[in-house]
């Protein structure tokens, strides 16, 4: 068995210590005779790994007490449904920041339920930037104020957190969640799809202070109801078990890395790196302002975009998986999240040296 | 590694050629170099993965080719709200058949959406039997009937799809879905949480007639209107692969086993023989109506439930897990789903008699 490098967007790469304890215990989970997945949700033996879960992210993330953590299905997109549906309670109008694909999707979907102010956008230009906190034109009358700290399309990531008054402040981390450490007590929710970093897609994770909790439009469907979620400590129905476990498995070696403080220098290094490889060179090139460059999404383009398809199968045939850009920017991006190893970027920059040797 | 028998409700048990297929290839898919949980649910292999599976449902369950197979999340829970929101059209109530725990949570959602009118239930007699189609005041405005064929609790099956004219019927298949051959022409949606006869929890299937699509409400959810689901070919945004694969496996396998019409022969095997072992002794009972025995969900009661402890205790000794039946009726239910091996059945009946004797 050979294992290459992943750098997929998402779905994307698990941590291989994490996987191979999974595929050591997939059919026999402690000596149970049976697999996790194979286990009722409300047995002491499920119940037990779903607890520990949520209580190693309350520990990496220093969630306060007045959070509730919920483990939910749908995805980041199920979610631009439910932040209307939940928090627009007696308002009207929610503003949004645009900075890319994924927060157009949520305005698209929230428009449906409410009036969205864009009180910032980085459309004109292009995206390769964040609006600045000044530039937030904030309207003090609504429900919330949603972003998303990291663009994974475009590789595009705060360098700051809004500051927005008493109105609460809804983050989609799905991309950058428990890359760096963040205070979540400025935030009033913070949501993420696993599939980045946290474990396999169909899992969701939603933190959220309880005073939002209970505010929910008459016709929130059951399952899209934080409350509901959270009353049942994430069990109205049978939750996504396998996902969950594996979520936990990530978690657990997270902190054997050292948590989140010692995951945001090896992720600053990666980063540093793979963006010096860029600017030092005449060949490839980053548009993103020096100051909102993703430390997990890094796109770049070849001076000659006729060379893009070598240089993706050149990467493929070397163990380099997964580095053609979205469909929508085309060039190549290489997400760094937390599970590929900082010997997977030095293994790029290598390439991409070489690579240009030869063709530059 | 010693594998028990596990009888539980669900999630359930899989078949163990299906976790050990899964666990060789956990890390490494395909000479991939990857899981197949790390690969963009866009990528060739994933989405002919995604393909196949789809592919080997329809070939199993004979899907005519006016109906589209959706692969989602949330589970029933999340079709009880789905079915009212994108069935009922310009209706304004929808018929439904109460015959326990689960058609009740279905009525309970659909509630909130319209005017339900419970056209049969066998709540009088316990839920000890399911309506017979003489007894169903089917109203010919309702937008649909709803039915739950088997009802996993008290372990209660339809012996008859019910004929509901051009009213369309909708059936929550969530535990007996490929367990037996079924024209599937007579429904207009079929619907199934996969924790029982289909994979690992967090993926849901539905089968729904083309001609049912594009009604939905207008305050659905995105991922909640069929027709997004449908239209996107289950990709609206990332579904949860690794279910999605698990499935295919396990249709894979039961193709190997040589389809419905072979499990189905076992299934009949393993129900009859263990309602046998029940029957045949003064020591255990089942209260269900003989037409109405569910195959998949056999609840028994001990003469002496002052016994129940120790009969679970010393199953478990005996590898026979997950066999207290469920909290809101007590006593004993083995879920004896496709995968639950007829050895499995064998064991557990005799240690019913092994039981018996010492305690009878």
């Amino acid at each position: 068995m050979t294992r290459n490098y992943n750098f997929s967007a998402g779905p994307s790469a698990l941590p291989e210590a994490v996987l191979q304890q999974a595929q050591q215990e997939l059919l026999d989970w402690h000596g149970n005779g049976l697999s996790i997945m194979e286990m009722s949700h409300r047995s002491k033996e499920f119940v037990g790994v779903a607890e520990q879960a949520e209580q190693d992210l309350r520990e990496l993330m220093q969630i306060p007490d007045n959070y509730k953590v919920l483990f939910m299905q749908g995805g980041a997109t199920s979610q631009f449904t439910m932040i209307p549906m939940n928090l627009l309670g007696d308002k009207t109008s929610a503003d949004y920041i645009n900075t890319g694909d994924w927060s157009k999707k949520a305005i698209k979907e929230a428009s449906r339920y409410c009036d969205v102010n864009v009180i910032a956008s980085s459309e004109a230009n292009n995206f390769t930037s964040a609006p600045s906190q000044s530039e937030l034109k904030l309207n003090p009358d609504a429900a919330y104020v949603h972003y998303t700290p990291n663009e994974t399309i475009r590789g595009v990531e705060f360098d700051y957190i809004p500051d927005t008054g008493d109105v609460p402040l809804v983050a989609d981390m799905s991309s950058n969640i428990l890359s760096r450490q963040i205070d979540v007590s400025r935030f009033a929710m913070i949501y993420a799809g696993a599939q980045k970093n946290i474990g396999p897609a169909g899992l969701t994770v939603v933190i959220i202070r309880e005073d939002l909790l209970g505010k929910a439009l008459p016709q929130t469907p059951a399952l899209y109801d934080y409350k509901v979620t959270a009353d049942a400590g994430s069990m109205h129905n049978t939750p996504p078990t396998f996902g969950w476990y594996l979520a936990g498995l990530v978690f657990q070696w997270l902190k054997a890395q050292g948590g989140v403080a010692a995951i945001e220098e090896i992720n600053r290094r990666k980063a540093e790196k793979l963006y010096s490889a860029i600017d030092n060179s005449p060949f490839y090139s980053n548009p993103v302002a020096l100051n909102n460059r993703s430390w997990m999404n890094v796109p770049f383009i070849l001076a000659n975009a006729e060379l893009d398809k070598q240089f993706l199968a050149e990467a493929d045939d070397k163990g380099l998986l997964n580095l053609p850009g979205h469909r929508s920017v085309g060039g190549m991006r290489a997400s760094i999240y937390n599970a590929v190893p900082e010997a997977g970027v030095d293994t790029l920059i290598a390439f991409m040296h070489d690579f240009e040797q030869r063709h530059a």
